[in-house]
């Protein structure tokens, strides 16, 4: 049931095409995209005119993760490029509803991301419509950083806000720090998509790697 | 003496290295960077993070336009990825001379890009600092548009003030819209610098047609 | 003792003196106004300049419902244009209490309206200070939307929240998509002032209009 | 030749149409609309909406004058609305050539405003692109303002401008302090479009009121 | 066991040395220094320059609070400049995880300030890694403001989510309109640090002032 | 007729009473206020409640120098704190005609600060207007930088457009990287207000450096 999804950023940009292909043989469930933009996290990283080149190469679900202000200016993009999810910040949106119908109207799935200090019932009112809420187990926009371990209990009060909405079919994931480890306490918190970076694309044997993880 | 840059912005991102290979062997003597961030122009292309990874593909001096907010905070990282040309937009820079002077202290060349209505008097005090003057010949942020004819004063202008200032290392660069026919109009007024996107990445023979730019 | 709001963003701005006669004799119990900047919703619609001339033409309660940034800037001029209700987004104010104190001081009575996806207990602290909460049963910023169900939870714990707080002046107030269908669910919530657009200023006959929300 | 625009920020807003309908028979040219965002400059006037309602009340030109952040996020609505003139201002437009170009292909003709001590040089390479060149002879954003007699010699400026351009069918419009006293000296200094607030709407004769400005 | 913290903004800061002694050995037992940007909140007051020069005239811990936005870029300097404890409004931190390790690992100890309307529930994920919770009593920015009475229940609030936590070394200050009076309030709730602005540096006998806040 | 300008930025904080005493004593002409609030440049240090406390330690005139975004906002303040000269950056100024009118009204003589890269063209229109412009030699918002010596040039163009203007009266002011060599070069450029920073409060005897200035 759990889904692993190898983070584009710890890719080689230089031969994506390959990347992509090694990790859907891999067993990869789906490729999660880390859009940046210098202003909502310190890193600028890619956007659409990327993701667009990259939709031929491959099957897998697109799961793009929009670390951006101002998420409502690319939410059209992404429906073209091939997205099949794209997840806000609660942090980054204002009118947070309008956005995620934005999303839904164009297509494709909803989730909203959360930053390990934005509690869970910001989302209370909206639960029923969503289809996925991210954890951040990291702060977002910097690679290399350790699992915050007060991050599961949020995974937890994710997946209870969800039954009490009554809402079955949206999922839990869990971005940032995850290795062997601890996907086993994401997993045990109830997340069901974890992303994973390095863990992925920097071992040595990706098979084995994902597969260590699920 | 006329030198052909290519855009990354045209190539295609599935397979960089590739293309990277294939414009060098095509005879192009520097690779042009657009980096955009969503918030000083409306695209949001790539950073520093695909930058790193295309250094080892290549001999190719790497050119790179900063279409962001906040240059400064991008210096450090285009330095360390192996970025010759660092170009900010005059528009961008209230403490234009700080980043200009954070650039060579960084290793690097430093250039400033002229939006098409943003006079070039505005850089007359510090032309004799620059190594490089970028006139837009289009409005930056979008592809597939069209050379403004009246930015070919601009580059005259360009060409006279770094004479006046008995800058003769400086060059002016020409980025938008470059074809074989724009190519003559801003050669002829100066410009030995080119910026040519789908005229060289969509060409079906890119030897030819970075040969009928120069 | 439901009171019904007409909002004049829906009236005829080329004749508003003889529009605002014409409700306030149809039944309607305050006029409701609309103010957009441009930048905390994408509209900008209209300002004090245009509520000032409209106060000697009417005996109706002024309503305003500030979709602004900064709307400490505002409060001064509206209380001398003769505004009754001055009501405060929760997500524009970092200093909400602040504001609420700022018009208060002024002489009206204070509101905080709250998007769909904000939840009541965002409000918790300040509950006992409050003259009214609005609930936003729309996104802010645009006409014609349709009335979001799960907003009706959100009308009762606001009821609920203002019956823990001891404050029994305050009223509940619900914006977008009323009509006699909605009308019922939000006044079943326990909202007793209803906003009301196209279906009051757009009836044929506004008298029955108003008498049917109510 | 002189031709003469009443601001619609000066009519009484409870009877527009009735007020349009009176200045177009007392002679006036056009209609001068001054849109405000609170952003740009400290008030916030009125904006599409209530331009919409106007168009179908007068034959009279609409000339909109945006005194806001972002213009481009105005022009499609302008134009639907039926308006002729969009002037949006230099100090508001890091990417001037482009709101210009998009004015022009929605079928608008295009100004842009310079602040008082905005040099007029900073058009200097779009002047022959440009319908309308708009001095403002006082600080924009208020009303009662005094005419700023250094705004003169702008005036003289943004005519040779035009002319060095070979553009001979771009106007010079003049705003701010405009009474029959100062608009000698603007129509000495060249312009041609007067933009006129209480010496129309305030005056007790209109019609003899325009005559005198012309 | 209750700490008193005069401010420094009611310091003469012709003499803060002196000043800065002379609390010191009336008994205080910290110094709050107000940081204020004319950012997040409308007044300047002073920064690190500042608090550089007075680290050499006490060996009292200093408490900087951060009313600016950004403080990310604040915390090496602080860290330089000899401080303890560092506390950001949880209204300026999107990132707010992130800056408090930022905090931590400078060496410093970590609080958040509250304003008066945000509740104290938006901690709650985070309780265990705080060393301080700061109840703002007043709208920060201000000199001369009244306790602001309902803060004494999210006092409680505070000391009770700090319990549930199981963190048992963090404190709860608070920060405005405290006076022999108000000091009751605040310390019957629950907490340990109290700010003093002008009952400690306007009163003439400063040791009793002090003594009778404590 | 030279006036040297001590910087407050290089005196002690602790005890700023003596420290302005003493330079008043060693034959400073006036004392120059660096406001920055980390926004327009990137450090915070110190704003009017400082200011306000110094007004009775001495009688020298004050020269406010605003490295701040929003400087009409601090305006009433300083002219209330007895501060005779404010200067703000073009940078900074859409407005910039509104708030020298501003400071003029409030009693005081306005000023206009370029940074290194903006022309002194950018002034042309109020040159007659001004009571001094102030040409920075460095980057504003840090200590301890290199006079940049293109910007003689600059003080050359400045007091030519003054005399231009037919303004006998306006100043030249030059700030940064002064000492006994850059100070010849400055006053033989025209500047006749020159600010100093550690080369007098650094300077073993004061008295001699200010003299040396001169």
């Amino acid at each position: 049931m759990i889904k692993i999804g190898p983070s584009l950023l710890s890719a080689d940009f230089s031969k994506l095409s390959e990347e992509i292909k090694d990790i859907e043989q891999s067993g990869a469930d789906f490729l999660h995209l880390d859009l940046m933009d210098g202003h909502f996290v310190p890193n600028l990283t890619f956007g659409i005119p990327v993701i667009e080149k990259l939709r031929k190469c491959s099957d897998l679900p697109f799961d793009a993760h929009l670390m951006v202000e101002h998420p409502e200016n690319y939410i059209e993009g992404l429906a073209k490029a091939g997205v099949s999810y794209v997840t806000v910040h609660q942090e980054a949106c204002i009118h947070l509803d309008r956005v995620l119908h934005q999303i839904k109207e164009a297509g494709m799935k909803c989730g909203v991301a959360l930053n390990p200090a934005t509690p869970v019932s910001s989302l209370k009112n909206i639960a029923s419509f969503l289809d996925m809420v991210l954890i951040m187990s990291v702060n977002p926009g910097f690679g290399g950083q350790k699992f915050i371990s007060y991050t599961t209990d949020k995974i937890k009060e994710a997946c209870h806000m969800l039954a009490s909405a009554e809402n079955t079919h949206a999922v839990v994931e869990v971005d940032g720090g995850i290795n062997s480890e601890t996907a086993k306490l994401a997993v045990g918190a109830g997340a069901v998509f974890l992303v994973a970076g390095s863990a992925v694309f920097g071992a040595d044997d990706r098979k084995t790697a994902i597969a260590a993880l699920r």
